[in-house]
C-alpha cells in the first residue's frame, strides 16, 4: 500500500496515501481497538455541520481565508451527506473525550479541502487540521455540540415513532372500547374493565413519556460553541463566538443557541442524563405494556388468551404451529437495553472531573443507540404487533361471567363481610355468585341484573365526571 | 397481655386489648418481618389526610352517617398530627400493594373513632374499617394518592434545601470570582479559569436539577381518588368522586386534582420513576461536584490543595491532625444511595401488571428515602462544608504560573505546532514557557504580558457576549 | 441535662454527663443527620469483638497495661452482648470511612472501661479512646474487619434460610412430581411437563445460588487487622500483628485469618462487591421464581390457576373474598431492593481512591440490609407460601388435554410441516389434535395413545440418562 | 434480483435465489430491524459446532441418513470457519429467544448441504432446516448451548488478557518497590507507602477477579443439549441425548457435559448472570485502578504527577503539547459499559418466565460484548499504558518530605494528642514536623531519624510477618 508520511509532536507515521484521514486518526485506531463499531454516523454528520458552521463564522470574523474556508465548507457538506463515511474509522469507545473523532474529522476535512484547493493530501501548511479546520474550536466544544445535535435529531425521529405508536394504541382503545373483560390486580381476578380502558391507559402513559422526551430533547439545542478548551472561550474571538451558533442554527433550520454559561455547558452532562432518564422511564413503561400484552396473548389453550397478535413468524424450530409474541419480546429487550444504557450513561456522567467529562464517547455510544433502537423497536412493534392485534371478545366475556370479582359491586348493598362470605361459598360449591344470591333472596333478580351489569361497573368514574359537569 | 378477639373472612385472631390496630394489621406484621423499618411517617400522615378527605366527601354525598364521619375525621386529624404513630407497625416492605398499611390505617381510625363515639374497640358494627373508614375507596386509590402527597411534601422540602444550597454556591462563585486557577481537563493542566466560574457552573447545573425535580414533583398533585379497585371507580358514587379530591385540596392547601383518566392513574407509576429519575440526575451532578471539591481540597501537602474545607471532626483514629472532607464524602454516599434506589424503583415499576403495580411498597420505601436523605444531606453539606469553605488563593496563583497550559493563548500568534514544540522544550528544561519565548524573541515582552494575562484568558467568552450586545 | 466537657484537637464540646460516648460521637451526630437509622447492630457487635481482640493482642504484646486492657475487654464483651446498644448513635450513612462509628466505639469502650477501673467518664488519661482502645489500630483496619465479620455472620444466617427454602422446594418437587401440566415458553403453550420438574429446577438454581453466596461469604474471613492506616501496618508491632487475627479467630470460633497483602486488603472492596453480586444473582432467580408462582396462582377464575397458595390475609380493602399472593410479592420486592442495593454498592466501590475506600458506610448499610432482608424474606416466604402450597391437579390435567402443544411428539412420525398444518386445522375448528388425526387415519388410536401419553412426554431425558447408564 | 419461492405454515415469501438463508431468516430480518448489528460471529461459530455435534449424534443414533448428515456436518464446518458469515443476517436483538438465529443457521446449513448433495437450494424434502438440521433439537437447547460455548471461548480469551495484564502490573510492582511516596486516604495525606505496594495491591485484586471469571466461565461447559423444547427432552431419543454433548466435547476439545437436570438448565440463566457479575466486579476494580492511575499521572505542573504515562496521541485539538491519559480513560469507559451491560443482563434474566427465558438475544448481545471489550481494552491498556509507565521518583520523594502524615509514626512515642498539636503548629508555621520536634527537644535527632525513616514506615507489616515466622 502506498503511503504518505505525516507527523505530529509525538513523531511520524505512515498514512495510506489515498486516505483523507491522517496521523492522529491512525494513532486512535491503534489505541482503541475496542468495540469494532465506528462512531455513529449521525454524530459524524452533526460534527460535519459543526465544522461548517465554525468555518463560516471564522470567515465572517475575518479569521479564516475565504478560499480555504469555502473548501472546508464544501468538504463538510460532502461529509454531512455521507460521501466520506468510510474515512471515519475511529472506534465508538475511545479515550480522550472525543479528541480522536474530532481529529479524524479535522484531518478528513483538511485533506478533502486541500484536494479541492488543488493541493496534495498532507500539505497542511495550506489547510491544517488544527489551525484551519479546528480554528476557534476545541474538542471540548465541538464534540458536546455535535452530540447534542445528533441526539436532538434522533430524539425527533423517536418522537415521530412515539406519535405513530400512541395513535395506533388510541385506535385500539377505540375499537376495544366495548370489550368487557375482567380487570386484574395482583394477577388475581378483580372487577370488570373494558379492554379499551386498558389501551387508553397505555396511550396515556406513553403520551407523558413523549412529552418528557420532547422536553429533554429541547434542552439539547443549547450548545457550547465558543467555549473552546474549558468553557472560557480562550482563543475564540468575540466576533466568532457571536456568530457560530447562529450559523449552526441557520444550517440546521433549528433554534440552536449558545448556553448562557459556557463553562457550565462544557463541564456538565446533565442534558444527556436527563434525556437518557426520560428514555429509561419510557422503557420501563413500554416493558410493562409489552408484559401485559404478552400475558393477554398467552395461550392459545393454556393461557389468558384475551388478545390475538398477528403471526409474524413460526415460533419454534420444534413445536409445530407455535406462534410467539416476538414483536413484544423484542420491544421488551429494547427496553432492557435502554435501561442498561442509562446505567452506563449515569456512571460515565458521574465520572466527570473539573472542566470536562472525558467519558463523552461512551455516553454518546449508549445514548445514540438508545434513541435509535427505541425508534426502530417502536415502529416495528406498531406495524407488526399493534396494527393487526385483535381482541378475543368471546373469551373475555366468558371470563367475566365466571368470575367472582363482580361481587364487589354488591358491597354497598350487602356489606363487605357478607359479600366475602358469599365468595367463599361460591368458590367451594363451584357455582356463580349470582346463583347463590338469588337462591338466598338477598336481592331481587332485577336489582341483581342492574347492579351486576358489567358495562355499568366499568364506568362509574365516567358517571362521576358527568355528574360533576351537570352540577356545573 | 389482655386481648380482644377480632375476625375477618380468614378466621379469628387475638389483638392486644389496648391496640387501635386490629386483626389485619396483626396478620401483616406476622407476614412481613422484613426490614424492621415501619412505613414512613410522612406516608402515614398523607394517608390520614386521604382518609379524612374521603370521610368528608362521603358525608357530603350522604353516604356516611355524620356522627360516624366526624369521628373518623377527628381520628384522622389526630393521626396526621402524629398522636397515634406507635399504632402504625406494618413493615415498609410488604406484599399486597399497600393493603396492609391501608388496613392498618383503617383499623386505627375505626377504633379511635369508636372510642370517640363512646364504643369499645372492635365494635366494628358501629364503625368498620372496611365499610366506614374505607368507604368509596380501595387500597388502589388511597395508597397511590397518599404516596403522591407524601412525595410531594418531601419534594418541596428538597426544593428548599436545593435553593439554600445553590444560593450558597452562587455566594461562593461571587467570592471566588477573582481566584485565578488552572483549569483541568483529563486531570491534566489545561488553561486558566476562575474558581468563581467553576462554582457558578456547579450552581447552574443544580438549578436545572431543581427545575427538573420541581416539575416532576408538580405531577404528583394529580391523584386517582375515586378510582377504587381498578380505576373504573366501582362503588364510588359520582357525588363522592366529584368531591373527594377537592376536599383533599382544601385540607392541604395544594392544587390537588383528579387524573383525567383514573384507569391510567391507577395502573401507571411513571410519576414515581420520573421523580426518582430527576433525583438520580441530580445525584449524578452532586456526586461529580463533591468529587471535584474533594480533589480541590486534597492535600494539605501532597494534593492539589486549592480549597480549604471547614474542619468538622478529627479525621483519623490514628493519624494525628488529619482532617477529612467528611461532608463531601457523606454527600457522595447519599448520591450513591439515591442512584441505587432509582434502580430499585425502576425494576419495581417495570414489574407492574395489568390494572395495578403491586410493588408500591418498595417504591415508596426507596422514593421517600431518596427525597429525605437528599434534603438532609444537602442541608448538612451546605452548612458544614460550603459555608466555611475558603480558596487557597496563593496556591492557585502559583499553579497558574508554573503551568504550560497558558501557551494555548499563543496558538493564534505562533500556530499549534510551534506552540507544542515550546511546551516540549519547557518540560525538558524545567523552565517556563514565558522564559523560552522571550529568549527566542518570538514575541515582545509586552505582547507576551498581554496575551498571557490569566484573567483575560478566562473571559473571552464574556467579551464575546459583550461584543454581541454592542452589535445590537 | 448535666454535661461534662470533652475536647479534641478541634476544640471543646459538652457531652451528656451520663453518656458513654464522647466528643467525636457528638460531632458525628451533628455532621450526619442523614437516614435516621443508626449503624447496624450486627456491625456494632462485630466491631466490639474486633476491639476485644485488639486489646488482648496488645496486652499479650506488652503494649497495653493489663488492668486497663482487661477493662476494655470487659467493656467490649458487654457491648457485644448488646448491653450498650443505646450508646451507638451515629448514622448509618456517614462521611469518613467509618471513623465516626469507630470513634463512637472507642469512646464508649473507654468510658465504660474507666467506670470499671473506678474512674470518672472522660478521664481519658487513664484509658483513652485513641491511645488505649484504638491502640495499634486504625479505622482503616478495624472497620473493614468488622464489616467482614458482620457480613459473614449474616451470610451464615442467609445460608440457613436458603437451606430451609430449597429443602421445602425439593419437598414440593417431590409431591408435585406426578402433576402433569403444560409447559410454557414465550407464555405460549409448549409441551407437557411435570410441576415437580419445575420445582426441582427452582431448587437447583437456588442451590447454585447458595454455593455462590457461601463461597463469597467464605472470603470475608480474610481480614486486614494489623494494616492500620494504609495497609503498611505503621505503629502496629509485629508481636501484635502476629496475634490479633488469632485472637479474633479464637473469640469467634471461626477461621479468621490475616490477608497475605494488607495493603491490598485495606484498599480493595471486592469481597463486598462479590458477595453483593452473589446476592443479586440470587435475587434475580428468586424474582423469576416468584413471578412464575404468581402466574401459576393467578385466577381463581380468570387466570392460570394451577397453584393454590395459602391465604395469608384478606387481599383487598374493597373486593370481598380476594386473596393475593402477598408472600411472593414481598419476596419480589426484597429481590428488587437487593438489586438496587447492589447498584449502590458497586458505584460506592468504584469510588474508592488510593489506599482506602471512604465510602464504606454506605456499602455496609446496603450489604447488611441485603443480607438481612433476604434471610427474613426467604423464611417468611417459605413458611407462609411454600409450605401450604398446593397444586390444582385437575386444572393442570384439563389444560394438557385442551392444548395443541402435545402435537410436537408427532414430529418424528408426521414431520414438522404436516404437524403444523394439523394445529392450524385444530385451532380453526376448535377440535383437539387427537380427534383430527384419528379422523384422518394418520396414526392408529393405539399409536396415538402411546405417543401422546403426557407423562412419557415429560421424561425422555430421564430415559436418555437411563439408556446411557445401561450402555455403561 | 432473482428469487426462489419458499413457504412455511404462515405463507410464502421470495428469497434471493443465491441466498443460503431462507424464508424464516427473511421474516426475522423484516421483523427485527433494531441494532443493525448482526448476531456475534463467535455465537454463529459456536452454533455451527452445536449443529455439527447434533448431526453426528443423530447419525450415530441412526436417526439421520448418513449422506445427509455428512453434508450437514461439512456445511457446519464451513460455517464455523467463517466461510458463510455473510449469510447470517438476523439482528442481535431479536424476539423469539433466538429462534431466528437458530432458523437462520438451520436454513443456511440445509441449503449448503443440499448444494453438497447436488440438489437445488430450497429442495427441503431432501434436507430440511427443521426436520434434518434441527433434528432432535430445539432453539431452547441449541441457543443456550451455543451461547455458553461462545461465552466460554471469549472468557478464555479474557483470562489470557487478564494474565498478561496482571503479569505486567506485578512487573511494575517490582520496579516501583523502592519508590517511597505518600499514601492517601480520603485524598488527604496519610502515611508513606511504596508505589510498588500499591501496584501489588492492584495485581492482587485483579488476580481474584481472574479467579472469579475463570470459575464462572467453567460453569458454562455444562450445557442443555438434549433438552429440546422445555427441558424434558421430548423428541430426542436416548441414544442421541447420550451422545450429543460428547460429540460437542470431542469437537471442541473441552470438557463439555450435559446438565444433571435439563429442565433447570433450559429455564435458568444464572450462568450468564454469574459471569456478567464477575465481569462487573472486575470492571469496578479496573475502574478504580484507572482512576488512581489518572490521578497519579495528573499534572504535569498542576497535579500530583507521581506517574508518567507513555504519550500515545496529542491530547488536544487546541492545547499544544497536552497529552492525556487516554488509555486509562478508555479502560474506564469499557468498565462503565460492562456495568451497564450487567444491568441489562440482570433485568433480562429476571424477565424469564416458566420453562424458558425468551430474552436470550439481548443477554447474548451484552454478555459477548462485555467479554470482548474487556479483553481488547485490557490488552490495549497494558500495551499502551502499563508497559511504558514510569514513576516520578524525585517527585514522590519530595512529597514525603513535605508531608505531615509521617507524624503518625510518633504516636507510640508522644501520644496522639501531642502529635495532633504538633501538626497544627507545623501547618500554621509552614515548617516541617521534624524541625519542630527537634526544636522542642521532644526526641533526639537519632531517634527521630530512625522513627521517621519512611521505608521502615512502609514495612512493619512485613516485619510482623517475619516475626511470626521466626516465632514459628
Amino acid at each position: 500500500m502506498e503511503t504518505r508520511t505525516e507527523k505530529d509532536f509525538l513523531g511520524e507515521k505512515q498514512v495510506p496515501a489515498e486516505a483523507y484521514y491522517g496521523i492522529q486518526t491512525m494513532r486512535a485506531v491503534e489505541n482503541f481497538p475496542i468495540t469494532g463499531v465506528p462512531v455513529h454516523r449521525t454524530l459524524v454528520k452533526a460534527l460535519a455541520e459543526v465544522k461548517k458552521a465554525a468555518a463560516r463564522a471564522n470567515m465572517e470574523a475575518h479569521l479564516l481565508n475565504r478560499r480555504v474556508g469555502e473548501a472546508i465548507v464544501q468538504a463538510a457538506e460532502e461529509t454531512a451527506e455521507g460521501k466520506l463515511d468510510r474515512e471515519f474509522i475511529v472506534d465508538s469507545i475511545q479515550g480522550g473525550a472525543g479528541t480522536s473523532i474530532n481529529m479524524n474529522m479535522n484531518e478528513v476535512l483538511a485533506n478533502r479541502a486541500l484536494e479541492l484547493l488543488g493541493k496534495q493530501k498532507g500539505e497542511y501548511f495550506h489547510c491544517s487540521p488544527n489551525n484551519h479546520v479546528n480554528m476557534s474550536q476545541s474538542t471540548n466544544d465541538d464534540i458536546p455540540t455535535a452530540l447534542r445535535i445528533a441526539s436532538y435529531w434522533l430524539s425527533q425521529e423517536l418522537l415521530g415513532a412515539m406519535d405513530r405508536t400512541t395513535a395506533e394504541i388510541r385506535e385500539k382503545a377505540k375499537s376495544f372500547d366495548d370489550v368487557i373483560k375482567m380487570g386484574r390486580t395482583h394477577l388475581q381476578d378483580a372487577v370488570p374493565i373494558r379492554m379499551g380502558q386498558e389501551f387508553a391507559a397505555y396511550a396515556a402513559v406513553l403520551e407523558r413519556d413523549r412529552e418528557r422526551i420532547r422536553r429533554a430533547g429541547a434542552e439539547l439545542l443549547t450548545v457550547n460553541m465558543g467555549a473552546t478548551a474549558v468553557g472560557t472561550g480562550l482563543n475564540a474571538k468575540p466576533e466568532y463566538i457571536a456568530r457560530v451558533s447562529e450559523c449552526l442554527s441557520e444550517q440546521l433550520g433549528l433554534p440552536v443557541h449558545p448556553a448562557a454559561d459556557l463553562v457550565d455547558a462544557t463541564q456538565n452532562t446533565d442534558a444527556y442524563t436527563e434525556l437518557s432518564a426520560a428514555l429509561k422511564v419510557c422503557a420501563v413503561n413500554l416493558s410493562k405494556i409489552c408484559n401485559d400484552i404478552r400475558l393477554m396473548a398467552s395461550g392459545p389453550r393454556v393461557g389468558l388468551y384475551e388478545l390475538l397478535l398477528p403471526a409474524r413468524q413460526p415460533g419454534s424450530s420444534i413445536m409445530p404451529g407455535k406462534v410467539n409474541p416476538v414483536m413484544a419480546e423484542v420491544m421488551n429487550q429494547v427496553a432492557f437495553q435502554v435501561m442498561g444504557n442509562d446505567h452506563t450513561i449515569c456512571v460515565a456522567c458521574e465520572a466527570g472531573q473539573f472542566e470536562l467529562n472525558v467519558m463523552g464517547p461512551v455516553i454518546a455510544f449508549n445514548l445514540l443507540q438508545s434513541l435509535q433502537i427505541m425508534t426502530r423497536g417502536l415502529d416495528a412493534f406498531r406495524e407488526f404487533a399493534l396494527e393487526g392485534m385483535e381482541a378475543n371478545r368471546e373469551g373475555c366475556r366468558r371470563y367475566v361471567e365466571q368470575s367472582f370479582g363482580v361481587i364487589t359491586a354488591l358491597n354497598p348493598h350487602l356489606g363487605y363481610e357478607v359479600a366475602a362470605q358469599l365468595v367463599k361459598e361460591a368458590m367451594k360449591s363451584g357455582r356463580t355468585v349470582k346463583e347463590i344470591i338469588t337462591e338466598k333472596h338477598l336481592l331481587s333478580p332485577e336489582e341483581l341484573e342492574e347492579i351486576l351489569d358489567p358495562y355499568q361497573m366499568t364506568s362509574p368514574g365516567i358517571a362521576g365526571a358527568r355528574f360533576l359537569e351537570e352540577q356545573g
